[in-house]
Parts: structure tokens; C-alpha cells; sequence
């Protein structure tokens, strides 16, 4: 039995949270918060105790950390967990700093703990498949990727205004997404963006629709376009062509009902959000998070694939801006 | 907190017990089986305990049990329970007799007790979406119904011998999908039927491929094809036709990956067998119980339904051996 | 270069027309109609002249005649065209009796004429080539076969009162399509039948909806659902399920534009009718008409199976009205 | 009646002239090829007379001529048409250099002759299908287009060789596309590339696979992937977000025939190549240029267009050479 204690008791604290507290062999002994009514209530609700975070990384009984607390606080945590040598699960990103992420990947190194970062797509049941059967070689060598990646709709102005941009933002996953499927490094990067959602997107210096273009070392192409915005839905897919066919990941829809009538034959809108859509995924994650822990495999996505990831979206923050293809 | 008992701790026992020990406001207490060692494991499980049947019944702070034993109990364990007023949820069929199951019914009924029949198939999300739409006038008056419903592999034939043949076991809950989205009654039943998938199933005096078409008091038309083997899995769909329009019902799928090669685009086969297919709608059918167990709804599926389902069961048995349309 | 005469210059007699014209190594020589405009219209577009019957069966050039007038003429013409000796194409039915059909197919094999019939939809690229994979045994052998068979719109009562009733006037085909798929003889017919969809229908002494059961010989089972209204447009499906596995025809689509709006995500209806959805089928046709009139195959579609499909529509026609299954 | 000249009897030209000769109020009257036997066989096939360029363009009868010869032709034979005031249909490019190509829009536009350039794209049923639904306002503002465009197989080397590259080869398409849907100009063009297929390609000085963004003047985004290859067929799709939701167009099949087997379950490949695909969009392409001589419509693609499509696919061309995003 592992005890674990949960940092952070927000929207994706609670979903963590909820998952490690079903993980058999594991214990979530404490949660977090800077906010004592949300760690109270979570607390209550998985059956763990409350805690302050030195209680947590003075308690020698606690194996592993999951830090699900505000972006700005990752860097820290992960330090004071690798100083605890407790094993270590992060949300993404790192940091929105590279050189401060390089530093925190080396004391991690340095006290040989664990630490998974926190790309749920990766464990997506139709991601994953399309990865593992593109591993099996089903589709020959990789040539092109193309992700088609958009929330419903906009953040509100303060979060983006604090977000690091809709590149380490949003697109942080898309990249990550593009690294682990081309099974290549990104060499240069080109992103076009615009603002055609909300002028109030541009006054706090961001975009909302980007066009991204990745050249691997290998020469094997990517493509990403995102937006805030999508009608219909969140939509997460990508195609990704081989020298022997294409393998595709759709969207997951709430129900196979169809509608035939006079203007059409309808189907379900995709899930809704993340929540919804990657709700299976989340859960996979700590399931491999347990399967680290006991060591038997090593992370699916380590320190390294988080940094990768934000130097490639520092980049195309570059290339946006500057209107020129960066190499990295 | 309501106290709960399971009696039954085989394959589909589990399910129920998981989904009862999840339910917030609810307690699993007890569980039960004819086989020690069965009722030992899911109780250690489940963080129940070990019973028998004098201990469920006569200990007045169990409120419900859940009835997952062997067919040939139901009956018998409903009476009990009635007897001893506790609410009753117990899986399809109430017994393979109609007389048997009306006398059941009256006892209930005399009971006051609320009894819920597992007829799962009522809470898959795409089932029960359907129905919703269906009933919200999406396509307006229902005329026709086709049911394709196919097991991927024929079970042993000790349990077909067993089983009260395919109509009782199998198409059982066809017969209630049929009634259930036709909004009427069937008044006759015809029923064809061939073993063409093992000719052992043929000496046990049972087939294995059937066609049904019931016609109802208002003349809307059923159609059911079953078999006990398609090659690609558990194919589990329906379509109905209405004055405005279609809804069809389709399988799901494992993943939403599609591969496009040089012979094909091909998605995934349906899940393989009931209990993927039905995970989320045995989970949302105790859900349903746990809402019938606080007074707020009726049971989605009450004893009635078992018996009309049943009574359609009996007249397709006679019509299929009798080569004649049965009316009811 | 074969001359060829075209009786009848309504609408199906326009289709013939043009694929006749268009048939490399095929001459249209003639248009008869019992309505001279008729006749003189479509025989200026098509590069034809317009005669009458008797100078079509005296010209001995005139080597084959598409037969496409009004059911009631079919028999006469067949007679008169075997008679002259020349090879036939004709519409379905052959006959609405199967007395004076069996008499026709008597003439028609003393002239040792070739006569194909009119079931377009054996020619379908669809239905062929599900047809063609079946025979190489993609699926093993047939067990069941699921017909889904809606017209987008009643007929005329006017039409109605002389069809000889739904099973002989619309389920023809679907019974054809039934011997085609199955492979095997109908020994059993039920059928049930409604009238939901129009009153008027009911008066004219017809039904408009109607589910059809056939076992064959060898305990193949045939379903076939069909409704004279199904407000999303044609549905022209059906599904055979094997030993190995499931073929299913679907619906051809105007386009493949799919709209993802908030309500959900659309695709095109199908073909409108007939004349869209058999467009190709009906090309096809007159291409394989062509090479049975060079000797290359035998009739795809042969008198035989004209009278097979009229005597289960008449076993059908009786099943519905005596309310039991009919042996053949 | 229109009396038309065809020039060119290769694979395209036979397309056009079967779709000229089809066409009623048209007459075909000429076939002219730099390959007698060529023009004598299409000639003969199509109830046309040979005729060399001379007598086309000296015979007053002659109203209109359709172009199908070699790139390399095309400006040269637009002016002598222009000079002999015919209408003009050509294929596209007008010519491989801007500049040449602009002078020939001069000489049309004094000439007051209609030009039809041929981007059959504009006339699939899917795609006009799409801008119909797209100019009446489905899914508001434009904001996205995603073009996935790729061919079976790449061509002999020897054809790539004198392609002029892949940009104003293949993409010359997609690039008119893009304006087409995006109905705004590109203003910046950013195109990676990459050999993946063949290395004989890239020794040819071409690539084989690329990955193209534009940026409109109004900010709007394109993203075009392209391959010589796809292992499944001819790939042909697009989707456009806009504002209130997204259209896509997806690929035409052969047959709607699906395969359930064990190992998943199948649909056909795409229409293996741009005479299936866009078979229908050259006859209405003819249908349209027929109109277009009627007076009754302007030209949906005119010679502006095919000059704004080669100066994109000149930018694309630098842009991948030099690695930097141009501003046209």
C-alpha cells in the first residue's frame, strides 16, 4: 500500500484525486489546498485528511506526490518533493520558464525519484491505440501528422492574460501530441496565428487560431491547427500518414444514437470538454502512475517530454510573433 | 445511508456489488452466495460482509437486496424479501414460469415494496438517449421497430439445456426493448428459427438463429434477427422508424481509431461481449435503484415488465415449434 | 451493331432509352408508345424513329426489344417478341398472375430467345459488389439476411388500387434481392402488415407497411421491413450476416459534405427516389442487356426469377391476409 | 448549337471532348493533336473531324475551343484563340511564369473573349456542394480551411521532371482551393517539404511531401498537407471552421458496401484517382463552360484565378527553397 498525498483540490485536483482514491494498493492519505474549504471538502469526500504542505513532505509515510496546484507552484513543489524524495506526478507544464524547468529536471535527476508529467492524451484509450499500432508498424514509416485540436470555447480574459500564451497554453499538448507520434525531434517550427474570436483575446496580447508547422530532424512533417473556438464541440483529432496508409483518431461522442430526417442524418456532437473527453484517460494515467510507483515501467511521459514540449511552444511563441520559422 | 445486501457473487453479482459499493448513500452490507469462498472474496473486496440468507432477511437494518443468484432462486428469494419488506432488485427473469412469476407479482404488490428488474439494456446511454428523443416527439408516431441482436459465440450447451431456450434467455430482452420503444403491448408473435451455427445446440432441442415479428394492439411492427454467433462481436442495435423520421441505435466501440489501407478504411469491432458493452448502463441501473430506494422515481422496469416480456417469450417458443403466428 | 426497339416512353421507358443509346455497338432504331407525343419526343432526343408495334416485331433488323410500357402489357409483348424471335428485355413484374407467366416462360424457352428482367437492382454497384464478395466467400456461409426497404413517399390511390398490392407492386424487389443474397429457395413466408402511414390506403384494400419473414429450404432466415414513407428520403439497405461475419449495403449520399454544428453533426440524407439511387444500376443493366445479345452471359436476372419473386409476393399477399405463415 | 474545337487528345483531353460531345446545344466539331493517330481515334470515337490548328482557328463557325494540350502550350494557344476571338476553355496552369501568363490576360481581356481555366475542383458535387452551404452562411465567418490532398502514387520521374515542382504541379489545386473556400487572398505563404517517398524525387530537385500555410489579408488560415503518396487511394478532403461550426468535405467510394470481420470493420478505399474522383466535376465543369458560352454565367474560375493560384504556388516554391515565410 502506497500513501500519496494530492496538492491541489481544484477542477483537475478533484478528478486526480478521485482516481488515486480508487487505485487499489495506494492510499491518498492527504490533500492540499491553499483554499482549506476545498481541501476540506475533498478531504472528506475521498476519505483522506486534510494537510499543510510540510506536514506532507515531513511525513516519511508519504511515497508520492500528485501536484495538481496552479502552474506558478509546479516548479517549487516538484523541488520540495525531489528534496523529500517522494515520488513525484505533475501536472503540465513544468514551468513556463525552460531554463527554470532544466533546473528542476536536474534535482529530480539528481534524487532519482520517479516523475511523471501530466499529458493525459497520451493514455486517451483512442490515442493510445493509434500509438501502439503504429509502433506495431501497421502504417510503415511516419511522414505526416496533422492534429486538428480546439476548445469549445475561450478561457476567460484573466486566465489567458496569466496563461503564457495560447501556445504554452493550449498548444502544449498539441506538441507534446506531435513529438510522441512522429517519434522525431522538432527541428524548426513555423506557427501563423490570428484573432478572429475575440478582439479582447488580442488586446491581452494573445491569439485565439493558431497554424503551426513542425519539420523533424528527419524530415517528417506535422501540422497543427487550433482555435478557442469550435460550435460543435471539443475537438481532439489527428491523422497521421504512413509509407503503408494513415491511421486516424476521432473524437469520442456521448451516444450512437442517430436522427434520420428530411435535412440530414445526425449524429452526436463530440464530448463536450476535456473533463468529459479525457475522463477515461485521466484515469489511465494514474493507473500507470501506480504501475511507476511500483516500478515497474518507467513513465509514459517524463520531465524531459515536458520541457521538449515547451521549448517547442517557446518557439512557435517566436515564430508567431516575429513572422519567421525558428529552429530549434 | 441505506444498507444493502447482494445475494449472488458470480460474474454479473460482481458487477452489481461494484456498482452498489460505489453508490454514495448507500451501504453494501452483506453479501451472499451459495459458494463460501465466492461470497468471501467480493465481500473482502467490496468492504462487506459474509452472510446467508436468515442473516439478510431477518436483520431489519437491511433495507434492499440485490438478487444476482442463479435463476432458479429469483422467485423464491423475492418472496423472502417481500415477505421480510425489503426492496428488491433482482435480475431478469422473475422465473421461466408466467404462473410462477404473477403469483410473484401479487406478493409484491400485497409487500408494498418497490421491485426493480434488471432489464439493463433500459439505461445504456445510447438506448436511453433514444428513448428520451423517441418519446420527446423527435420523429413523431412509431411505426416500426428492427432489433439485430447477436452474441459473439454460443454458450456451452450444458447452459443452453439449461436455459429455457433462446427466446427465454436470449431474446428476453429484445421482447422488453420491443415494448418498451414501441409504447405498446404485442398482440401477435411470430417466430422462425434454424440451428445453423452448432448442430449440438439443435440436439438440446434449441436453435440458434431466429427472426421474430410481433405486431401490436395499434398494429405498429416489430422486427427482431438474433444469433448466437457473429463473427465481429456483440452486435446489439436497433432503428425505428416513425412518421417524421429514424432513430437508429449503434454499437460502441472500443476506440475511435480508423486505419485507411490499401484494402480498406476499417474502424473497430463493437465491444465484445455484454459486460463492456453494458458497464455504463449496469452502473446508471443501480443508480436508477438507488433513486427508486429514496422514493423518487418508480422502477424503470417493474415486475410487469418481466412477466410481458416473458409472455412474448412463451409465445415465441410455441410459434416457432408450431410453425403458426401466436396471438396473446 | 444490334438494332433495338424501345415500347413504352414513360419514365422508366426514358431511362432504357438513353442507356440503350449510349450502348456502344447498339443501335436504337425504334420508340413505340401508346401516346404518339411520348413516343415522338424521346425518339427525337435519342436519334430514334418512332413506330408502332407491328412494324417493330415485322423489321427483321430489329434483333431486340426493351420492354418498359404498363405492367398489363408485359405478358402480351413478351409473347409477340418471342414469337418474331427477338431477344427481350423486360420491366418487372412479368406478370401480376403466375399462371400466364409460367405460360410466357414456356414461349419465351420454345422461341429460345434470351429475356432479362427488369431487377435493377441486381446491377446496383452496391448490391454487385456486396453480391460478389458474398460469392467469393468473404463471410462463409449465409445465415440471415436483414432487408430495410422505404419508398420516400406513398404513391397515388389512383396507383395503389392497381399495383396488385404491396407485396407484388414494392416488396418484388426486396423478395428478389432475398433469393439473390440468400442463395436458397423461400419454403416459408410470413408476413404482417399495417396501414400507418395513410388511411386511404387501408380503403383502397392495401397496406403500406409491412414485415416479412422468409426460411428457406436450407433454415436461412430472411427479414424484410419496408413502409411506403420514410420522411429522411429512400432507404435502399440490407445486411448478411455469414459464418465469418456481416456485409452490409448502405445508402448512396448526393455528397459527402458533413456539417458539425451545435445541435450535431450531419450528413446528406440519401438519393431522393428510384431514378437517383438506380441510376447506375439501370446503366449497368442495359451494359449486361448488351452482352447477353452478343452470347457473352447468360441473363443476370432470368423469367424463372420474375415468376420465384411473384409467387412469394403471392404466398406474402396471402400470409397478411389469412394471418398465418404460407408454405411454398 | 456551338460549334467547338478540341485541342488535345491525351488522357485529359479525351475526358473533355466525351463531355463536349455529350453536351446538347454543343457540337463537337474538330479534334486536333500533335499525335495524328491520337486525334484521328478520339475523332472517330466522338463523330468529330481532325482538324491542325490552322483550320481551327480560321474556321468562323468555330465559336469556342476547349485546351488540353501540354503545359507548355497552353499561353501560346490562348493567344492565337484570343486573336481569332473564340471562346476559351483551358486547362490549367495558364503558364508556369506569372509574367507570361499576365500577358495573356491582357490579350483576353482585349479580346472581350470568355476564359474558363480548369479547376474541376470547383465542380465535384461535394465541394460546390460545401461553398453553396458555405456562402449561405452554415456556419458563419470563415476562420480555418484544412486541406488534406494526396495522390496515390507519384508520377514517372521524367513527368516530375518537367513538372515545374510540386507546388505549381499538385498544390496549384489546392492553392485555388484555398481562395475559393477562404474567399480572401493569401498574404503570407510559409511551405515546408520534405522527400519522403522516393529519393529519386529529391534528386530530381523536387519534394515529394509537403506541408503549406497561408495567412489571409483578413487573418483567415489555411493549412494544406500534401503527399505523392497514400497507400489507400486518392485523398481529397477539406474542412472549414467557422464561426458558428465547420463543413467538411470528405472522399467519394466506389460502393457503400461494409465489411464486419473479426478484424475490424470495413468501408472501400477512396475512388483511386482524379478521373474517378472527378469524373462528375469535368462533365458539370462542360455543363458550366456551356453556360458560360449562353452568356448566361461568368466564368466560376477565370483566368485571375489561375494566375493568383501560380503566384501562391511561386511563393510556396521560394519559401521552402529559402525556409522563410513570403509575403506576396
Amino acid at each position: 500500500m502506497v500513501d500519496i498525498a494530492l496538492i491541489g483540490a481544484g477542477r483537475i485536483g478533484k478528478i486526480h484525486g478521485g482516481n488515486l482514491a480508487r487505485q487499489p494498493g495506494m492510499r491518498l492519505k492527504y490533500v492540499c489546498d491553499a483554499v482549506p474549504e476545498a481541501a476540506s471538502e475533498l478531504a472528506a469526500n475521498l476519505g483522506a485528511a486534510v494537510a499543510d504542505l510540510d506536514r506532507v513532505f515531513s511525513d516519511a509515510a508519504v511515497q508520492a506526490v500528485a501536484i495538481a496546484s496552479s502552474t506558478d507552484t509546479h516548479a517549487g513543489l516538484i523541488l520540495r518533493a525531489a528534496a523529500a524524495r517522494k515520488a513525484i506526478f505533475c501536472e503540465k507544464p513544468v514551468d513556463l520558464d525552460v531554463g527554470r524547468a532544466r533546473e528542476v529536471q536536474a534535482a529530480v535527476a539528481a534524487a532519482r525519484v520517479p516523475c511523471l508529467i501530466g499529458f493525459q492524451r497520451r493514455y486517451d484509450p483512442t490515442f493510445a491505440a493509434l500509438k501502439r499500432r503504429l509502433d506495431a508498424g501497421e502504417i510503415g514509416e511516419v511522414e505526416v501528422l496533422a492534429i486538428t485540436s480546439r476548445d469549445p470555447a475561450p478561457p476567460p480574459i484573466a486566465y489567458i492574460e496569466r496563461s503564457g500564451g495560447i501556445f504554452k497554453d493550449q498548444l502544449i499538448h498539441d506538441f507534446d501530441v506531435c513529438r510522441w507520434i512522429l517519434g522525431d525531434e522538432a527541428q524548426t517550427v513555423y506557427a501563423a496565428s490570428s484573432c478572429l474570436v475575440d478582439q479582447a483575446i488580442a488586446k491581452a496580447g494573445d491569439a485565439d487560431t493558431t497554424a503551426v508547422t513542425i519539420r523533424t530532424r528527419k524530415g517528417r512533417l506535422g501540422q497543427i491547427n487550433t482555435s478557442r473556438r469550435a460550435a460543435y464541440g471539443y475537438d481532439q483529432r489527428f491523422e497521421v500518414l504512413g509509407s503503408g496508409g494513415m491511421l486516424a483518431a476521432g473524437n469520442h461522442r456521448p451516444t450512437e444514437v442517430s436522427a434520420h430526417r428530411p435535412g440530414g442524418i445526425s449524429v452526436d456532437t463530440p464530448e463536450p470538454f476535456f473533463l468529459e473527453r479525457y475522463r477515461t484517460a485521466y484515469a489511465e494515467e494514474m493507473i500507470h502512475f501506480a504501475a511507476v510507483l511500483r516500478g515497474e515501467v518507467a513513465p509514459r511521459a517524463a520531465i524531459e517530454d515536458g520541457i521538449r514540449a515547451l521549448e517547442i511552444a517557446e518557439a512557435a511563441t517566436r515564430s508567431a510573433k516575429e513572422g519567421r520559422a525558428v529552429t530549434l
